[in-house]
């Protein structure tokens, strides 16, 4: 991310960082302390019993227009305008995902937001934390040993050898591991069949927890994850296979947030990092009713644009997890709205091309088909949108006033967020506008019922949100969706994985594109954590690290002394 | 382990414990509050810097004579030992290896001891803890990650494929995953090869943090791990991949040692868990530190029978981390003599023999061979043995005394403990002859010069300790000494793995067998751990669940109460 020049690195601005004890943290925000477990100093959890209270505060979600590779800095937002909400007087709190171990090796930055709105400490949220990546890597695993187990003894259930669904997951960047022959040797080395690994970020047990209400909900829902068929096309699910119980007593401690604090003191709840274009993408149902229950605002984050993460936010968190939002913060940033102009080639990994930072509202205003078709698919639910520019030291005044107009034209409150380079003191014009935003009467509706096929709720979804002219399904997901709606599973909620770099399945469209349809190449169930989702685009869900992945650059020193995170 | 009828099971007095507050219990322990981390309300990470004190505490280590494969309670002597110890007014702390969990979910029990001498939380010591092995897997599996990775872009390091010993690792019974193929799919998904899983307790890594002293141990041994050879026979290394760092910094928390309790309040310090077959069997080096820095009298424990666990704890143990033993106490069970008469065929998972509880105390006097030549053993250590006759509610005081007599015919110290039953109270005879034990002068001496060669330190252990006539190479283990030799890790000391049923390497030989010769298979290096293992037998390094594993009975109750863990 660009910064100012005269900014120091966010691991310098993180280690100097002073750490208030965490029990204070829990204290301001209201949690008593028999709900707060310390784990290490700086870091506690959180009992879902601090959960029982009746709800209080007042939902915000921070979505964004759609971003360029390089991400629009939500999580700064989320971070920053925590942080000034608290400096008004408003007991805010943030909760956001936990950043993945695995990529922290590879390449990557900010999973903490950035600069002067930052969550600390900031080495344990990179790395372990709690260690609940690390429960749901081995349940999700001790299911895929009770599948082959039972393979080994016989297949009782009569699993279909080559219809099984259920793989492993290993919190590491390993290509190698993406397809593999397991089952290899003697007779008393189990059967010899083909599967693969994925990153743990994308393991059904990630997204489970994410949207699991309680510890029954997250027990029954383990029940229902579907391992594989039977030859008859029937699902066997690891209820079947009689360890739900296990993996459950594997998460106990893992479905209880984590509180951290911001780089002010304030309050941040941490929890679980599903993917954002096969799953979710947001923090827990649960980390988010303990927060309802304390605070006044909680500012909470979706991936991605609000065209993926606002629809699956409001469409299956919200509605599964009984949540009611009151605003949204739609991220903006001059670079992104430059390059939904068309005309630049942005790629991660490269440097930004310096015209981009040359003083040009005309490409500005070029691009707000996109910031604009972002607020309609907000207002679509009936909830209020805040327009937040995400202000970089590039930036040309001109050019924000740009954003302002269309967001005057439009009715929408704006505000620019100077949150990165000035913390909390930098965002309290956007905290003021988000107040406001959140005291006006909402009335939130989603965009198809559960009742609703799951065709009908892919074309409502590519339809009504992406503004697709309709779906073209490839004859397997056809055959899927059949097969889906046969087993029982077609009242479940759908997330449809595509491109997160552009509102229609064509990371090259920019702006707002019409006139095109969506693809359907593959369609799939999350039947424990609860939804179907369809995919249109390549989706990879277990990355590889690069040639000199950071990795190479992490040390420790004789004292302990931790460099080269980021 | 049989028990007396009356006695609830493990899990019902681990249930029923009130447990002191971890901070009181460090307290009395005397590590200063500043060295101790909470991690949830019954666990604390001790900190490093606690074991800046010159160590003040006798040294005492839990070894055996030849066990049955039910074991004969080495754990709840150490645990019981310590309590009683606390009793009679002496600051006495145990220090034992972390249950792996991956088991927890097959079949096992008893690792927190038994009965009233065991260590709680329970439920947090069987599944996670503070999530050590998480980070040894994490650490490991990244530097298996490099590997492809680094096959992946052209093996610049000239890697032979076929010569790549590093593996993955996952805590989790999984026979599936010994051997596989990984790097399937397309040419982006990595280069094909076949590899396999250990269980993570068999990691390097694991017996690596065994055996660190410190950051910067720790540090440069995982940069000595080698992960494979290049074509002309050279080792490469962790450090050659550029990831030692990184995985000292996975590592920074897990070597901090973690502070429990036994169920009479007294401190017990849990850490790391390496396999007892192909490493050494012990908890760590620096918990031990920690330990002999506050405590007046350490208890650990060696894994199996002297002839395994005590030799490395000497030779190996001891010698790299710079410790000095005081006793030995050595666990002898009238069940097991008996067995060492040879009149016996005892299984795991089998009923015992009725016959085995009959009173025969000339059955006992059949199986002293065994007994005498593991006091033999230790006295060649020159460090005092005791001898624990670790009582069973079957036991006849007839066979006792057959057991106190050939002590005292050896002048060796002898008492009869019964801290299963009756807790520390039941150990106090014990621990008094402990006392006394420690007090006297100890000649502490090691089987063989470091500078000796790997044939030749092998062939001390087997002859000196086991009583062979020799030692058998095939020629694939000859020719790997060898290159080890030629390597430059010919200053390493050795650990055999062998059977632990017998003290030859048939496991069918009872008593103190002789005239036979120990036939090494194979031989491998941990070069990073810092020893070169000899394989004498099938060394199973990844376990299997049953058809049907203890993960079928454990349940999460919608209240978060956990059942069927044991």
């Amino acid at each position: 991310m660009s910064r100012p020049a005269a900014l120091p690195t966010d691991l310098e601005i993180a280690s100097a960082a002073t750490l208030r004890p965490i029990a204070d943290v829990a204290t301001d925000l209201g949690i008593a302390p028999e709900h707060v477990e310390p784990y290490g100093r700086d870091v506690a959890k959180i009992d879902l019993a601090a959960a029982a209270a009746a709800p209080r505060g007042k939902y915000v979600v921070v979505s964004a227009i759609t971003p360029t590779p390089l991400g629009e800095g939500k999580t700064t937002v989320v971070v920053g305008l925590s942080q000034a909400l608290r400096r008004l007087g408003t007991n805010a709190v943030a909760t956001l995902r936990q950043p993945s171990m695995g990529p922290t090796f590879g390449i990557k930055g900010g999973a903490a937001g950035g600069g002067y709105s930052q969550v600390v400490p900031m080495e344990r949220l990179n790395l372990h934390l709690t260690g609940d990546f690390h429960a749901i890597t081995a349940a999700h695993n001790l299911l895929a040993a009770a599948v082959d187990n039972h393979l080994h003894f016989g297949n009782e259930l009569g699993l279909d050898v080559r219809n099984i669904t259920w793989r492993r997951v290993m919190d590491v960047n390993d290509r190698s591991l993406r397809n593999v022959v397991v089952g290899l040797g003697a007779r008393a080395d189990g059967l010899v069949r083909e599967t693969g690994f994925d990153i743990t970020a994308a393991s059904e047990v990630m997204v489970l927890m994410t949207l699991a209400t309680s510890y029954q909900d997250l027990r029954a829902r383990l029940g229902r994850i579907v391992v594989g068929y039977k030859g008859v096309g029937k699902p066997v699910s690891a209820e079947d296979l009689g360890v739900a119980g296990a993996m459950a007593v594997i998460l106990k401690d893992a479905l209880k947030p984590n509180l951290l604090q911001t780089l002010e003191g304030g309050p941040a709840l941490i929890h679980c990092g599903p993917f954002g274009n096969i799953a979710t993408g947001t923090s827990s149902v649960v980390a988010d009713q303990v927060a309802l229950s304390h605070a006044e605002v909680v500012v909470t984050e979706a991936g991605f644009g609000a065209d993926m993460g606002a629809e699956r936010f409001f469409n299956v968190k919200c509605r599964l997890g009984g949540l009611q939002p009151d605003a949204v913060v739609l991220v903006a940033t001059v670079r992104a709205l430059k390059v939904h102009s068309g005309n630049y080639d942005i790629r991660a990994g490269r440097a930004l091309p310096q015209e981009l930072f040359a003083e040009n509202p005309e490409e500005v205003r070029a691009g707000l088909a996109n910031l604009r078709k972002h607020l309609e698919i907000i207002q679509a639910f009936g909830v209020s949108p805040v327009v937040a520019i995400n202000a970089f030291p590039q930036d040309h005044d001109s050019e924000h006033a740009v954003i302002a107009e269309l967001a005057a034209e439009l009715g929408v409150r704006c505000a620019v967020s100077r949150h990165v380079a000035e913390g909390g003191a930098g965002a309290e014009d956007l905290a003021r506008e988000v107040l406001a935003a959140a005291e006006e009467p909402t009335r939130f509706t989603t965009t198809y019922a559960l009742e609703d096929t799951l065709a009908e709720k892919i074309e409502a979804i590519a339809t009504k949100v992406y503004g697709a002219d309709g779906v073209d399904y490839s004859p397997d997901a056809a055959k899927a969706l059949q097969t889906y709606e046969d087993a029982g599973f077609g009242d479940l909620p759908v997330v449809i994985a595509k491109t997160h770099l552009s509102i229609s399945s064509d990371p090259a469209l920019m702006g707002a594109p019409s006139g095109w349809r969506l693809p359907v190449r593959e369609v799939r169930a999350n039947v424990g954590a609860g939804y179907v989702y369809a995919i249109a685009g390549d989706m990879r869900t277990m990355p590889g690290l690069s040639r000199h992945p950071n990795a190479e650059r992490i040390e420790l020193a004789p004292d302990g002394t931790v460099s080269g995170l980021s």
